[in-house]
This record gives structure tokens, C-alpha cells and sequence, in this order.
């Protein structure tokens, strides 16, 4: 189905942070929490045999791009999305870009410059863990720099998206959002799990002190940033499963609408020879 | 079961490419095709999921990387191989680079500027389709360089790849053996299936011509550039299946061997207070 209308932020709508419910799970109403599960569990695995082929497609037809952007707090799931939502793209043709804090030579630019050097090439997938949003999200929280320029940061972003989408990038923006309630449960079950405790980092503690500030930044950035050529689409994600299959069947929904095309060949096999 | 010993190139010790049979299949002597291709379609899903769990124990050690070279002739597969062989691995913190025709930027550097802009960072894993060898294979059958050229790059590919191995990086090279016959079927494959045909080239045909001389410069690059920090293993690729399964069998084992380690921490995770 297509969950698009029901997720994204309508463009030039106002947010309001507390009408968003992360444990809500539009598109599986009527159903038992085990049949929702066994259902997004089939249709995942379905999406991504069906990803696959129009990849490939994608790749044949080398003329368009998808760009997808995943941003969240810590703990939302965006490494886990990417593992379950994704497996079925072809390592080929598909590239994540983790942004990190910024090296010297990144933060010597504008902000965007590590962006736009990262975006997909034709025919390929781009996936951001954490993208451009980071300059109107950390940088806004800690007040890295002025508000004068983080302020005029949202139309520049918009603009920059603009200009990918009408250049041939697709741009599918998504918000993973949790609940404090559920960080709070991630980051202990990650404390517990030796496997897993190598995430770990104070540092995550002193983030969530900043959750309503962090609240405030993610409301500005999806009222203000969520637009036709580039919607914002709000994830629930505090239920792993519904998460990873909202955001596949955005994801499948949107290169069905791309509908890329094998290139037409005036290649007649018939007329071909192939020595032995 | 680790392959290694049975496809590995021993360094130092003459290739003749009339010895390497396209169509063997080391491991599964004594196996009707059916129960070896069952074998080996259950082993390849099984390192797949061993795969994830050692490749994320890579991530989190962030100390060493892994880079595996496919090179072969056209339809041997590379594609295929990395659809097939490496669906496990977590597309962050793993990245496929295609070397094409160099463009104008890389044709005014050395040969190997390209290559090692390409390297795999610490904690991931690099798949180059196709690699450095081109420079000893395609340009050494077109002459593009005079003799003098191609023939001192054996032994500076030699230091590069000790360079890297010295450096944290384990290199694993994989020639993907078919016979002339196999390609001929391939190529009249890929014209008789439309959602194939954009792939077909007139080039291809023109390549296939020269047989003879790109068989002499792989057993050139093979026999000259086995070592022991990077080794080369020669895939029978005539069938697939076995192709896929040796492949994953051989970095599965290679990940094993490398046995990458959680970093330990000095978390004491009862000591730790999360707010609600």
C-alpha cells in the first residue's frame, strides 16, 4: 500500500510535535499486533525482491537518482533501518554516507559542500545516515553557530533540495521518531548487551538532558523543510517492526512512481553474430 | 571449510592457464551436482548471516579493513558474485567501487591515484569490480602504454598491496575463471532477455576476439602478483552456483581468520544512570 499520504508532513503545514505518536501504526489498522507483525514481516521481504529489480532498472536506465535521508535521536533505529529496509538493494548502485561531526576541511566550507559531493549519481541510491538537517538540528541545540545563521539555513536547505530534485534526484526524506520513554529503554538494553556496548557513550546521556530542545529543532526542521519536491515523512518508529516496514514501503512506492526503464536498444539479436 | 589452500595462486609458483579448469569444483568432490548446488545455495545464506555479525565486529573494532578485488572477463560475473555472494553484509560499512575507463582527472595521475583514493577506511570493507589490474590486463592487451610501462606496474602493485596490508588492510583478490564456450552462451543470454540486452555491447565482441592475449595477461598478473599479503584465488566461475559458494566460503573464512573484536570498555553498566 502506499503509506505516503499518511505519514508525510503536508507541506506548508504547522507541526506540532505532540500530535505525532510513535507507537502509532497507520496502514495496519483492524489488525492484532501478531498479524501486523507477520504481515510487515512478508511485505518487507516482498519489498525488497521488488526493490531489487527496479534498481536495476534505475541503474540500466542512468538518468535519475534516489536520494533518501534518515535523521532521528540516538537510538531511533537509523543503522537498523538501514539493515532491514534496504537488504535487498544491490551493494552496486548503492551508497551510504554516514555524516559524522565534520573534519577541519568540511567544516572550512559551507555546509553543504559535504552534502552536495555525497549526493547519487544516475542511476544509483543515495542513503544519508544523518544529513545536511544536523546544521539546523545539533548545531541549532548547542548553538554552535548564531541564530542569524541557522535561521537562514531552512530556505537554503530548501533551495538545495529543489535544485537536486529538478536536476533528476528523487529526494525521500524520513523522521524516525521515539518516544523518550523507548530511548530510554534502547540505551539500557545497549548497556546490557556486551555485544553492543561499544555504542555506548555518555555522551547520549547529556543529549537526552536536551530532548525538548532537540524536540523543538526536529519541529522546525519538518514544518519549515517538508515540501513537494522534497516531504518530510514522520516514521513511528518506537515498534522496530513497523518502522522498518513503513519505510520500505515508502521506499518501494516511490521508484514504482519512478518507474524506471530499461533503455531501448536498436540492437537486433537476430543480426548478431557471436564467433565461436 | 576454507577453499584458500585449494584456489589460492601459490606465490612465486608458474601459472599456466590450460590448468585452470573453468568448471571444477574444489570441495564438493564426490557430490551429484544437485546435492552440491543445495549445499552450497544453504552454505552461501549461512555465511551471509555470519557474515553481518563479523562485519559489524570489523565496525566496532575500527582498527582494520578488508578489500576484495573481483576481475574476470566480461559475463564472468562480478556483478552477479557481489548480488550473490555478499547479501549479508550491511551496505554501511561497505562500498563497492567500479573502476570504468578513467576519466580525465584520473588518466593525468598514476595509475594507482584512483585506486587508493578508493581504499577501504578502517572498520569497513571495500569491493572493487574490477581494480589496479586493469592497468596489466586491458591496457596491456590494447598497448596503451609502451611495454616499458605495463611491465614495472607488476611489481608496483606488489608494493601497493603490501603497503596496504602493512597498514591494517587484508587484501583478497578473486579471478573469476570462465571458458570461452561459457561466455558465448552468456553473451546470446544477455541478447535473447530485453531486461538484459542494454548490458550487450558490440565491444564485448570485439574483446572476445583477443582472447588469447587477455589469457596471457592474467596468468601474467596472476602468476606475478600472488603473494603472500595478497593473494589470488582462481574461481571455476563456468557455474555459477559454485562461484557464489567459494567466494563466500573464502571471505567468510578470511573474516573469521581476521577474528575482529568488540573493543572493550570500562563501562560498568550498574554504575550508569539513565533519567527518566
Amino acid at each position: 500500500m502506499d503509506l505516503r499520504p499518511h505519514l508525510r508532513v503536508p507541506p506548508g503545514s504547522p507541526v506540532r510535535m505532540q500530535d505525532l505518536d510513535p507507537r502509532a501504526t497507520p496502514g495496519m489498522e483492524g489488525l492484532s499486533t501478531r498479524d501486523a507483525k507477520d504481515r510487515a514481516e512478508q511485505e518487507v521481504a516482498a519489498n525488497a525482491d521488488r526493490m531489487a529489480v527496479l534498481q536495476q532498472r534505475l541503474f540500466a536506465e542512468n538518468r535519475r537518482a534516489l536520494l533518501i535521508v534518515l535523521q532521528g535521536m540516538d537510538t531511533s533505529g537509523k543503522d537498523g533501518t538501514i539493515r532491514a529496509a534496504f537488504s535487498g538493494l544491490n551493494q552496486q548502485g548503492c551508497h551510504v554516507t554516514s555524516f559524522k561531526k565534520p573534519s577541519e576541511d568540511e567544516a572550512d566550507r559551507d555546509f553543504l559542500w559535504r552534502i552536495h559531493a555525497a549526493a547519487p549519481p544516475k542511476g544509483e541510491i543515495g542513503i544519508f545516515n544523518r544529513a545536511h538537517y544536523e546544521d539546523v538540528l545539533i548545531v541549532r541545540v548547542h548553538e554552535m553557530v548564531p541564530q542569524g545563521v541557522w535561521e537562514r539555513r531552512y530556505a537554503i536547505i530548501n533551495d538545495f533540495e529543489r535544485y537536486l530534485s529538478v536536476t533528476g534526484t528523487t529526494v525521500l526524506k524520513f523522521y524516525l521518531h521515539i518516544s523518550r520513554a523507548e530511548q530510554r529503554e534502547r540505551l539500557l538494553a545497549r548497556l546490557a548487551d556486551p555485544e553492543k556496548r561499544w555504542k555506548f557513550s555518555m555522551q547520549d546521556i547529556a543529549e537526552r538532558a536536551r530532548w525538548d530542545d532537540y524536540m523543538e529543532a526536529y519541529r522546525a526542521a519538518l514544518e519549515r523543510c517538508s515540501t513537494e519536491h522534497a516531504p518530510w515523512h514522520v516514521i513511528p518508529s518506537d515498534r522496530k517492526w513497523y518502522r522498518n516496514w513503513a519505510v520500505s514501503e515508502i521506499v518501494r512506492a516511490t521508484l514504482e512512481e519512478m518507474d524506471p526503464m530499461i533503455p531501448p536498444t536498436d540492437l537486433d539479436p537476430a543480426s548478431i553474430d557471436i564467433p565461436e
